[in-house]
Order: structure tokens, then sequence, then C-alpha cells
């Protein structure tokens, strides 16, 4: 079943975003504690290029840990398959994403997967480049061409704020330079995280990105492979095993979408072969999802049965 | 695309017996340390009633862990999803299944999720009946009927022999009575739980009942619904974030198939809308898992396109 | 400096009595809970014979987890020293004392330290005998020898109590049973050990069992050497890196006397070559030990200048 | 009973050398990697001025973690006891010295203790002056007059090596920045830190600072309480809950003489009202404590019956 009208999103959303009052919005990075924790916005893109969307989908957002999907994408292309998975695990994980007792207890030391913030900083390591702007740049253009929108920018006053206040990650990073995990300057790869973290769109752009993913990584309207078939399919898979922080078992069951989450909101959903989807909403729950965001999600899920499983 | 015989299959299966020399069968239940490690049989169960299948077919061997998909189920069926979730959790975990130490970390205390022995051991106590055997009864009919084998029974000697060594569940067991997760006499549980354990059947029973949750819990011959719709997809969603023990998140990137397995070498497939999966060989890798069998899965995936992601 | 009479001790008692309504009486043990919470008694016992008590001294009180260090004592003469620390380790732990954890994550499993509930069960199961009864027996004709006083038993009513709830006792044995570092059957180690927590006495009793270990093992009357000189002072050394749970480290700062406490609100102290304190208030502090005897004990050795250190 | 001659020492040296064969010098700071691995040098600080000595007394070496009971000295003078224990805890820890883990499930984040390197950090944090150079010259100055050696200084290649490698460090300090417990930049106290660490001296010098530890305090000659006398009751306390490593616990059992240890082979040890010892042998055992320095103190203790316990 699909949606047909954004008049029927719009119903979702305002559902859904009576929930923004029982949330938060993230107050852990000084700048993202501006934002307005009422909004919620989604957009939902089909391969056809028909595109729904409703609530306040002008607003932008930072993709935060969303980013952490397209660099594992870039990673792959740049590095191979064998070669990111030699060091950074597959395994999903009990503990918090910002976590780094797993990385002690685990001998060798390897980040379980690329999604805890650990195995997120291996990966922005290895995207290639031969400075910090070159990869950003490299990065960017990926981007943009994933959601079909050339103007996308990171945010650089949010950029600064989390790496000013960065120290948890700077901690993850100097324990990984410890065990080998990564070799470069830790300023360095925080300066790259921290602008990675802070790329901005709005839901339609994101949604697009998601409908990608969902193609195999083909772009559904050239029609070109914007990432390989099995890197997307890699992507996908651990969107549904670890997207959602330490609430993915749950949103599977619940949803059923390969999604992934972002402290400023954002969920970008990609169902195969089926759509994308774009959702931003600032106010959060206690496991830093978006708190309406997860509801929207349940609910259009139910109505137009999009679980997987 | 579909495979359209058992020759096809015939071929599959003899490629992947030779990893077999590579893995070791389980020994820390005596009884099964004399399982026959170079076996390796497969079954593919459609829907519409086709069955192919390739190897030792009729060799019978117990569910062990794969039992926990299937108590589940019925505990699902017994409880309600509520009453069921307010108990164990739905979060995969990076600890071994058979580890203790999140249940005195997480507060309150509280298995991560049904697919480690904590989780299992507390849906098992879930399964309704007013003594052991009503409740063993219960669940090996409604797994008869899954399988469409009357026949089915459990393995008396793998049941005491499990029995007798199984201390480290009655560390769980005992931990959680604790912490009141379990109210049951432990021995009653342990007895109830290792049965389950052993219950025996061949690739084929397997692969018919993995095609009912496969077809959202209805029996592919009759129609009749065994599960309710939404206790089939939440077993077949487990069985995708945590199934395959901590090689789960690996598993769905390579294979992507939902798929649950146990430490006799079963591993138990069920596709979504497509088809049922049975699979026994003994060997096993160092994660708990069928060694030739994973492999066997990964060939199919590849040859026959049947990731979800 | 020594202190001279009981009024001395009555002044400090009465002072340090006001601690009690900050705390609480164990409830974890059922029959615990009836305990007075307002009493507090102690007293001193020098090897020349003198001593002097003061407060609520007719107080009979369990020892719980005082027995630990008695019944190492034992295990020590039972077994020799090789073998009790190539089952049991030496080392202080950050974690609770009921802690399971370090049982997973230590390779091979094995308990910490003597002084921790895992350590206890490992030393208790290794008092000689043919029977729990003789070995009971044994274990109470020793510590009747140690405080002088032939009547000493254990209360059978907070035994079975322990008996019943002591779930979390069970599951560290069967964990330490599935890892070989016991072997007889968990039922019989619990009823020795809770018979063992369960051995009743005042604090005239316990001061003189002080006294014995201050000795170096030698009968401060009769100057038979009770316990081998080696292992009076392993006791010791034990009761200051492990004695009083998880404030052992600050314990040793602020009072520097080698000493341990029990949930039922005693503390046996043994300073060497000097004297021996026996101490019961129920009221405990949260991590467990008793409110009003530590800061008797902290009292006295500043006024006393009883710190070792 | 106490020693009267280098030449008893000399015996015992050559005797524990024979150890040294059997552990290996720290190799994870390079420039510790070309210590010499046969060296062993002891001395004796008696309070009436005699020292007796043996060996390759004339060996300098760096004092790594000997530094942090000092360290905890003076900033126990600068900021207070009470100050010191808001920020640090008091007990010792099974984990080993540079763990993590603590400070991520302890709530709030506080390092265990001053002798793990999470709380030695957060001590030489506290250590007052307005430039680095100022703290390293006060702090310098101080063991200059412990050791009644005004030319100790700190060897800049080992420091600059340790600046470059500990990477480890640094990871504590950022998530011990990130919750508080230093505000500091990370550089600043990294330099300092490893300053601290490179201090070197002979084993005649490190005995003389363990003879003021034992003399609570009091220069041995002048009589000037360089340290007030609760403040060396501190040190020498932690020195016996946890100042060697993981094998504190099994140290206190066998010798019971409060002493702390360095990856540089160095031993110091400080028996109230007894004795300082200072000792040296780079080749250490698997816990980090110089092998054959621990087998000569294990003699000692027994032949000078030296333990407190």
């Amino acid at each position: 079943m699909q949606c047909h009208s954004s008049e029927e999103l719009e119903g979702l959303v305002e559902e859904a975003r009576q929930l923004t009052v029982d949330g938060h919005v993230a107050d852990y990075i000084p700048a993202l504690a501006h934002a307005n924790q009422d909004k919620l916005s989604v957009a939902l893109y089909y391969p056809d290029g028909r595109c729904y969307s409703a609530g306040d989908t002008e607003e932008n957002f930072t993709l935060q840990s969303i980013s952490k999907v397209l660099t594992l994408a870039l990673a792959l292309m740049d590095r191979g398959e064998e070669y990111v998975f030699d060091h950074v695990g597959q395994e999903p994980t009990g503990d918090p994403f910002n976590s780094i007792a797993k990385l002690e207890t685990n001998k060798p030391s390897k980040p379980l997967n690329p999604m805890i913030n650990a195995g997120a900083l291996a990966i922005t390591h290895m995207i290639i480049g031969d400075t910090v702007e070159d990869r950003l740049e490299r990065l960017l253009n990926f981007i943009r061409k994933l959601s079909g929108n050339p103007s996308i920018n990171y945010n650089q006053i949010i950029a600064q704020s989390e790496l000013k206040t960065g120290h948890l990650n700077r901690s993850l990073c100097y324990f990984m330079k410890q065990h080998g995990v990564i070799d470069e300057p830790v300023e360095d790869l925080m300066d790259l995280y921290t602008k990675q973290c802070a790329i901005e769109m709005n839901c339609l752009d994101l949604a697009r990105i998601g409908c990608v993913l969902a193609m195999d990584g083909a772009d559904p309207v050239s029609g070109e492979q914007i990432i390989p078939r099995d890197f997307a399919r890699i992507a996908k898979t651990f969107m549904v095993t670890c997207g959602m922080y330490n609430a993915s078992g749950e949103f599977a069951i619940k949803v059923g979408i390969p999604a992934k989450s972002g402290v400023a909101g954002g969920i970008m959903g990609s169902l195969p072969r089926t759509c994308g989807i774009g959702i931003c909403g600032p106010s959060l729950d206690d496991k830093g999802n978006s708190i309406a965001g997860i509801r929207l999600l349940e609910m259009m899920s139910k109505k137009y049965s999009l679980s997987m499983f």
C-alpha cells in the first residue's frame, strides 16, 4: 500500500506532533539547544519521482549520526569491504552509542559497528583525500549527488560548537589511536567528523537520499549507480541492526524499516525497492531519537504496511 | 529468483560441506558431542507447497536455541505483547548468548532480548500450563502443528544431559529469581527448558516451520492462522537482530535472511512472503553457528538474491 | 595510647549512637529486618586479658560476612595456602560484594578474593568434613575456641531465612560450579554457608577473636597457637584490603585498623600485636557497614592513635 | 629485627637478581625499552640516618607511577583532604591501572583511586601553580626536599617519549574533561604528568623519601615536618591498598609493606615508624612490577619480619 497524497501525511504529522512536548532537544551540543522543539516534518520519496511531504518541510537540520551511514558508504567505495570490516566490526551492541567500555574489553580493540561513535570515527578516518578540506569536499559532493541538491553544505556554527565540546569523541579517538585503529592526528579527524555531522539539509533532501539507498544505490531519476549495490545493501542492514541507538531492536519490531537517526532530530528511512523517507523533529526521547518522528514512522508503518518482516 | 530443483541444492551442499572440517561439534553438552561432524542437509519450503532438499535430510537434530523463536511466539500468544516485553527487552547485545553481566549492570535487571539464554529462560517461564508436563505438551503440540508433523517429540537423552550439566543456565535462573524476573522453582523451569531445547526434527520439518513464519503465521497448506501476524513479524525481526548469536550483524550483511541457529547445528530461515529454510550441519564455527550451514545460506542468498536489504 | 576504662568507651558509644538514625537495618534477609536499629555495643580485648566494653553488650548478633575471615583461616589450615589461592584470588575489587560480573570477565573464572560472596562460598566449599553437619561442627568448634566461649552456636531462624532467599548466592554457586571452582551439590554448600553466616555471639566474644588474630593466632590466655602465624597474618591483610566491602579503601584511610564487617551490624577489628575489637550496631550505611560502628572506630582510632599507617 | 650491614643486602640482591631473566623491561614507552634488564639495586634508610645499600646503586631510573604517591601528598597539601577526595575516590579496583571502563560505569564519573592512571592524572591536575613550569618546579622542589638531594630533575628524553606515545592517558584525560573531573587543556596536563613520571633518582634517594613517609612526614635528619602527619598516613594507606597495580592484594599478603612501584622498575617501600626502602630492577613481571624487586622485598620481609600484619 502506498501513500497517495501529502494531505494524508499532514494528518499523521499533526497527530504525531503532539508528542513533541514529552521530549527534549539535544543540549549536549550547545548550538543544538536552540532548536524549536515543536517542529516536525516528513517527506516520502518514491523511485518514480513522486514525493509527498508534510509539516515544517522548509526547516533545515544537521545530519549528526545520520551522516554515519553516508560516510560508511563512501568509505566502502574508497577502501573496499574487506579493509573496512578489518577495522570496524559488524555486530550490534547493547551499550550506549558513545560508550568506550567495549573498546577496552574487546581484544584486539575494535569498534563493534560503524553506527556507534567509535566506529563512525574510525570510518571517517578512512575517507580518502590529501587534506581535511579535500576529504570533506569529497563527502559533500557525494551527499550533494545523493540528494540531487548541489547547494548542500555544513553548518559552521554547529560544527565549531561540537569541535569545542566533543571531549568524549576525543577520548574515543585517542583510545583507538593507542590501539592502532586510527593513525591520523586526532584534531584533524575531529575537525572532519564534526563538519560531517553538521552537514545540513531538509527532509526532502533526506528522503531522496533514503530513496537512492532503497533503490540499491541507483539514482531514482538518472538511474546512475551512485553507490554499488552491495554497499547500499550493507548500509541498509546496519540501519536495521543498529541505526536507532539502543532502541534499534524495539524500532525494528514496531516499525520494521531500515532507518538512521541523529540527535538533531532527523531520521532517514530506506525501505528496500520501495521508497525513501526523511523526517525531522528535534524533540528527542531518552534514547536520543526524535520522539514524534518515531511515532510518525510507527503510524506510517501500520497504515501503509511498511514493515519488512 | 527461486530455486527450481533439489539438484541445484545438492551442488551447493557438497561445496559447503567442505567447510565442516574447519569447525567442531558442540561438546559442552555431552550428548551432543557424538554428532557426526560432516553431515549437512538443507530443505527449502515454498508457500505453494513445493519443497526442495539436499544432503543428509533424514538426519534428526535437536532444536536447541532455535526453540527460542517458537517459545517466544507461544508466550506472545499466551501473555500478549505488553506482558512479554515488560519482562524481557528487545535490544541486541554485543555479549555472548550465555552472558550474565548485563543482568547485573542493567537496572532494573531484565534480560536484553529473548534470543540470549537469560531472555529465553524468562520466556519459557511464561508458557502457560498447570505442570511442566502440561506446558511441554502445549509447546510440542504447537510445534507439531507448525511443522505439520504430529510425531515430533523431544530427545530424552539430550534433555537429561543438558539438565545435568546446565549450571550456567541455573546461575542465570537464580539471578533472575533474585530480581523477580521469574518466580517458579528453578528446577521446574530447567526441566521444561532443557526438554524444549531437545525437541527433535529434520530439516524438512524445520523448513516448513520457517515457511509458516514467512507467511505471517499462516499454514501454507491449510491457510490456518497458527500464529497471529504481528507475532510472526516480531519473531522474524528478532531473528534478524539477534538470531545468530554474536554473528547476527555479520550474518545480516552477508546473508540478509531472518534466521535462528542452535548449537546442534540447525538453522531455521524465514524469508518474509517467500519461503522457509531448514538446515542442519553439526560442525560449528567459533560463534556457535553451523559453519557449513552459514556458508550454504551465503551461497543461496547470492545465487537466488534472497537478501531482504 | 590505650583505653583504660569502660567509661571512656561509654562516652564514645553514646556519641556514635546518634548516627544510627541515618542508617537502615538490613532487609534483604527477612529475619534480619527485625533488628533494633538504635543498638550499639563495643568491646576492646587486650592480650593481657583486660577487656573494656560499653553499650548494649548483652545483644547477640549473627556474624554474616565476618564469618568469611574465620572460614578463610580454617580453610588455610585444612588445605594449605597454595591450594586456597589456586582457587580464590587475593586482589581487592571495585565491585559490590555480591557481584557476579568479574566471575565472567576473569579468565579462567576465579573469585577475586575471599571477602566477596563468590570467594567466600568457594572458601566454605573447602572446609573439610564428611557431611555438612561435620563441617559445620568443625567450624563451630574452631570459633568456640577462638572466642573462648563453648556455648556459641548458629541462629536457626536466620539461617533458614537466608537459605530460603539467597538466590543471588545460588547464582554465584552455579556459575562457579560450571567453571569447576566448586564441585559439591549447591544446596549442600548453601546449607553450610547460611549456617556459617548465622553463627551468633556478642561483642565481647567477637573482640576476643579479634585479639587472637591480633596476637598472630595465639590464644591471649593460654598462649596456644590456635591459628598458624602466617594464616593469622593473611586474614588481617585481607581485612585491610577488602574487609569493609566497597568502603575498604576509605576505611583504611580513616581508621587504619584491619576490620571485617557483616550486614547484621557486626565489625571485628584486629590491631596487630595490640588488641581485638568487637562492635555491633545493626543500622547500616549504604555500603552495608554499621554506620555508628564505623564512626565509633574512627573516633577510637583518632583518640588512641590506632591507625597502622 | 633490623638489617645491620650492606653485605647482608648484597647476598639477597644476588639471589633475587636471578629472576631478572624471567621478566621484561617496559616497552610501551620507547625510551624505557633501552633499560638494562639485569640491573638490581636496593637501599634501606633508617630514621637514625643509617643507610645500607647493595647492587647497582649508582643507576638512575625514572619514578613513573611512584610519582603518584608524591603528587598525592603535594595535592593534599595544596587542596586539602576534602577537595581531593571529592574528585578522586579511595577504593582499590580489580581493573588494570590504565583501565577506562570504571570511569564510564561509575556515576558520577570519578576515578576510583589516586594510584590508577585516571586518578593520578586528576591529582596532578590539582597541583597549584600559574604555569606548567611553575607546577613542575614546585613538585621538583618538594621531591628534592624529601630526598635531601637538590640535584634531582626529570629526564627530558623519557618525558618526551611518553608525551609522544601516551594516547591512552590522553583518552583518560578527555573522558574526565567531558565529565568535569579536569578542566585544564589536556596537553598542559599531559606535559606536566609526563615530566612528573620522568623524574629521575637512584635507590638511595628513593629510600630516603620512603623514610620521610615512614616517619609520618618528618625529615629523618632535620626533623622538619615536610608532609603533615595525616597526609603521610594517607599516602602509606594507598600504597597498601593499591600501590602494586593488580598485584597489591597478593603483595600485601606476601610482603606486608606499604609500597609503590613504577614501570621503570622502581619500588618505594615505607614501613611505618621503621624505615624507607628504595629498589630498582627494570625487569618487570606481567603485572608491571619489578620481578626481582618483589622477590627481594619478599625475602627482606621474611628475614627481618617486616610485615605490618
